[in-house]
């Protein structure tokens, strides 16, 4: 059987900024890393060999949306994830908790992530303000589809089936998301929860892995909000138990990541990977590494990019203003993305003026070729003993 | 200066039918040849190199669309629509007539082709109905943006100007395009019009050439409508003017084609090549060919993929189908393109579903494929002296 390990290669002095490999069945991903995002089985408006092109090392897939549509029985019969979607790197599942929350108590306060941005976010907010909300309880959740408004039960011992029916190099325990504006009773009842899930869904997994030709790595998920005891106790718990790695979940505001974060990975096994997440901005990319992450994965790249913005050294861009219409140079002159080599910032206001869709395909290029690339560099800074020069020019010019 | 040929190579014995190759500053064109339309200066949904592979040997973009956003100031600023756009193979433009008559007397009857597609047929349809039609003089066409109902000017010297500015390899004289519907009368005085636009274009287009260091070459339209001694005028009127090839346009009922196309390319001088506009079906192809067509362009194979559709040797077939959801299996298994090479059916299906962009571009991909590696094999079948065969076979499986 094919296994997963993780191997620190560097660790930046007086810093829990490290460098590493993390080998999976289908390859290996030098961390730290930021993790694309092919939420439906597809990196929006790209080819996975567009998809290889920018640098991206792997692809993180949501488990609800794929339980969904077309449903994970069609992907394993399909082959599994890897073939079904034609990429034969590392892949990640998430538990599908966060979707779940997004349909319950997040939905309608700003921080819901579930419409695919495709289908028109306001069609999908039409149907779901007309549904009945998640309820969760401690078998699982029971939740009405953002397709179709059907009934549906996810509970730990289901996400682990479905997720080893997609067959991600790297899975989730189900967790509990809960919102920032819970109460702090609340979050006590939702941690202890996630913790039970956490164990069902590491024996239902232990279960299933035994059946499979190739290992699946399961990540438990660190919650507990803004609270820093919730916080420890999670990571002290789940860090107890046989996960092969942790994914930091929750829906924080921006200045707190840094923090939160740190008070998990003061705590959770120094030899098992971190991923954080939902969260790669740019702040977010050198923070969450400078306090121990190694991978992320986050839509921001591929979605600011439909809506025609783009990221620069100088911060974020968007092209669909007018003074662009006549800019013959490329985004970024020095940029060597396929976009930036080919195209000029003319051409690219003018597909989006003209809601080709060819903008898309290349405005995520650019993007995630510049999240990728930037944490390959912060990766080298480490490596170079130089990160905390690097972060902090980065960030002048970037939010200057 | 770099200039245009045509040389035919072969000839179908008793038959109109022709192998030949145009040279233009951009590279050879081997015909029969299907065109690839980029109506925006862009195949839509597509990279060029995606178009390159595909089998593409030349795009056709659209005057009317380009003078109407980015403006062919912006287009000529770039370098050119081929610099603009990435392009490096021939190009062609239309005259914009079409677009313009789409605008007029055709708006609303179905035959009308500007709404660009992405960005809503419906919403261009809303604006289009509450905004004044366009008016056709002997001067030229007075119509209305359908991006923003500002008042336009079309005219043989604009329509030359703009399309020197964009810098195709071929370009189209200015032509009135007349609806099915006209009467005789209405056909006549239009096709005096257009005969008089082609001599203007003609003038204006040989002021602008000697300018350039690339040849653009002008091909005439040939217009007539339905009626045959009107078609045999503008072939013998056009014919004797000093163009470099010959559009035969025209909004025809599909039985018309191959009949109109006759009566015109018995006239039009031989040794010049013969291009039929915004048609492109697999009837159309072997039909016009025979007939002694050299190119076509159609923007079917790309709009049809984006609903979902794609061309198999059994005829088309519409992917959104429940019974394709797991048929795990290529569209067509000896197909080689790269769709074919690396999805499933089913994948497809579930792009679709899911309204993922990635479905535009891969069906795309194998529609184009499909219908150029069509043009590809009826040119063999011609050099090898069984076309009559090839043609019937096929057609007996596509349309059965």
């Amino acid at each position: 059987m094919k296994t997963f390990s993780f191997t620190i290669k560097s660790q930046l002095a007086n810093s829990k900024a490290r460098v590493g490999t993390i080998s999976t069945p289908h390859g290996e991903i030098q961390t730290p890393a930021f993790i694309t995002v092919g939420t439906a089985a597809t990196v929006k408006a790209l080819t996975p060999e567009q998809v290889e092109g920018v640098g991206a090392q792997a692809v993180l897939a949501n488990t609800y949306h794929l339980y969904l549509r077309p449903g994970e029985a069609v992907v394993k019969k399909a082959g599994g994830l890897h073939k079904f979607m034609h990429w034969q790197g590392p892949m990640f599942t998430d538990s599908g908790g966060f979707q779940v929350f997004s349909l319950g108590e997040a939905f309608g306060k700003g921080i819901s992530k579930v419409a695919t941005g495709d289908e028109g976010k306001s069609s999908v907010n039409e149907r779901m303000s007309q549904a009945k909300k998640a309820k969760i309880t401690d078998d699982g959740v029971t939740f009405y589809s953002h397709i179709d408004g059907s009934k549906h039960m996810l509970a730990p011992e289901k996400s682990m089936q479905i997720q080893h029916a997609l067959g991600a190099d790297i899975i989730f325990a189900f967790d509990e998301c809960t919102s920032p504006h819970a109460k702090r009773e609340y979050q006590e009842i939702a941690l202890e929860r996630t913790h039970n899930w956490a164990k069902r869904s590491l024996v239902e997994h232990q279960k299933l892995n035994t059946k499979q030709e190739k290992y699946q790595a399961l990540y438990g998920v660190v919650q507990g909000g803004q609270y820093k005891d919730l916080r420890e106790l999670s990571a002290t718990t789940l860090g107890n138990m046989a996960f092969d790695g942790f994914g930091i979940g929750g829906s924080f505001t921006k200045d707190d990541i840094a923090t939160a974060v740190g008070w998990v990975t003061d705590i959770l096994p120094k030899d098992k990977p971190r991923h954080l997440l939902g969260m790669g901005e740019v702040i977010d990319l050198f923070e969450g590494i400078e306090a121990g992450i190694d991978t992320f994965d986050c839509v921001s790249p591929t979605r600011i990019a439909r809506n025609g913005t783009v990221y620069t050294k100088a911060g974020r861009v968007s092209l669909s203003n007018a003074k662009y219409a006549q800019m013959f140079i490329p985004i970024e002159p020095d940029c060597q993305c396929y976009t930036c080599q080919n195209f000029t910032t003319a051409y690219l206001h003018h597909l989006i003026k003209a809601q080709e869709m060819l903008s898309a395909t290349l405005l995520s290029i650019h993007n995630l070729y510049f999240v990728t690339h930037l944490v390959d560099d912060i990766r080298a800074s480490i490596e170079d003993g130089n990160f905390k020069e690097f972060k902090s020019q980065f960030l002048k010019v970037y939010y200057k």
